[in-house]
């Protein structure tokens, strides 16, 4: 085992930065690590926040940690914004709180954009959880913001998703009903000190009562007001149940299959379109095949089918 | 050429819905029909809009296609819906508004989701755009919803970029200028008989304060109270005006060919993932891969290789 596995293996967090830099930077390297730490990964239980902008997510997820910690338990932490392919960086505003909980050893935090040229969650992001997982993280918590592909796909990853909202949010709750209320394992109305708490926690167990039938869970709708750490406990209390449901279920297998499965498609996927995009082999070929289909002389789907001719057995 | 194409080639719009439908489900005859028509495409101008959640995009959006009506033009608009992956349908209080315009012949509208394996915006939008296009749409309207990576990736697609906002976004519009600050030609500020408006576009022009440089277009501001029908005639002149500059600029040219190189990678992403996820040969070895895998006898990465050894050349 390589120097660096090891070192991740015992915890250290700056190998971990590293591994998880190398993941995200496309590092070959990388790759050869992920291999040799897999099989120690697979104990940590994967918590998933998604939802609204502006809901307090960050905040949240600093409050659960905080008491994840009371609980005795180490967490990582994976923020992934959708919004950095352009910028590279985090969210400041937001992520300021999280830098007061970096000087806790048993804490690590990451930011990560989803960069690379198709969304969804970015297979470095399945990294960064198998790492910390692997590091011996007993909690990782996958942070998204706002409800695009990134966050849909959250349920590919997490054990246990939250959809945090807020109060008032008026038409955006029919809004969101549609792709959200499949996901969440439970809802939690945050900012729940703000005047139309009733009315959207009353809106939201409607729409539950749609879904819901016989035989099958019903999403719980909790409350915190998470900048006065109020209502994490029952939270986390919450997701200790719906873990205790999936693995009597048998759903929790099924889940981290899904998990792995998302994870190989993920890394078919960026390897083949780094083969195709990146590499000289088919750059000047891609070159000419687009100039020619802005000329009108060919088609996206003609040029498609010759790239591919030249690349499968 | 096929009865279809000629039929979409002349507008007829149970044609362009057929079409559009084969893109969507991945109908092979819908790629062979892209191919004929691909050189009638180009003409058409794509107007993309983007921007946060309950911005009333789709009452801006219908509100443009009665003004474009009014100057003469015919219009396509599609709506891509991310949460649409699990429901498949359209988000039904937004488009009701949508009906109303259903019944003129010189607009047609097409509700789609972000169907597929992966996000960013699915190879089916990029063909509805150029089936629309090539079917004489003058003006082609593409809106997403949200601020994820489909919502990003609308600069791939369209020639003017709008980015819509509300008053009294307070923090929100901190955290999403990181993204979106770069995708905006044009920002708009709508439902702007609300409080907070002089903030929101005073923050908003001070963001843009902080990008803007000597010799670059500043990216205006605009104010529109959609469901008064208020705004939207300066707001296509300003569509106009960004049209002009990229057009004199060369940017209009360097666009349509992201725009071709986009269209590329999704069909050939999309034809190598459906080879691998859902063909028999190799169904079997893949679940079988990941059950190793659960079993820790195998890795992600070495499972993805091996299967990549058997696909390439």
């Amino acid at each position: 085992m390589s120097e660096l596995a090891e070192r991740v293996l015992s915890g250290d967090p700056r190998a971990i930065a590293r591994l998880i830099s190398y993941s995200e930077d496309g590092d070959p390297r990388g790759a050869e690590e992920m291999k040799v730490i897999h099989p120690k990964a697979g104990n940590a239980y994967v918590i998933g926040v998604t939802g609204v902008m502006g809901a307090g997510k960050s905040t949240l997820v600093c409050e659960m940690a905080r008491e994840l910690r009371r609980r005795g338990k180490t967490v990582g932490i994976v923020a992934v914004d959708p919004t950095s392919p352009f910028s590279g960086g985090a969210l400041l505003g937001d992520r300021i709180r999280m830098n007061e909980l970096v000087s806790d050893e048993g804490i690590f935090i990451r930011s990560m954009g989803t960069r690379g040229m198709l969304g969804g969650l970015a297979s470095a992001v399945f990294d960064a959880v198998e790492i910390l997982d692997a590091s011996g993280k007993d909690v990782v918590i996958v942070e998204t913001v706002g409800v695009g592909q990134a966050e849909v796909d959250i349920i590919k990853i997490a054990d246990t998703t939250m959809v945090v909202l807020v109060p008032g949010l008026g038409d955006s709750i029919q809004t969101i009903k549609a792709g959200i209320m499949e996901i969440a394992d439970i809802f939690v109305v945050n900012k729940a000190d703000r005047p139309g708490i009733e009315r959207t926690v009353a809106e939201l167990e409607s729409l539950i009562d749609l879904s819901h039938g016989p035989g099958i869970r019903r999403v719980p709708v909790l409350q915190t007001t998470a900048k006065d750490s109020k209502g994490v406990t029952e939270l986390l209390d919450e997701v200790n149940a719906h873990e205790a449901y999936i693995r009597s279920s048998g759903r929790f297998d099924e889940r981290r299959k899904a998990r792995y499965q998302a994870e190989l498609v993920e890394i078919i996927r960026k390897r083949l379109m780094t083969l195709i995009f990146d590499e000289d082999k088919f750059k000047g070929r891609i070159e000419s095949l687009l100039e020619r289909i802005q000329q009108k002389e060919m088609d996206p789907y003609s040029a498609a089918e010759e790239i591919l001719a030249k690349l499968l057995k």
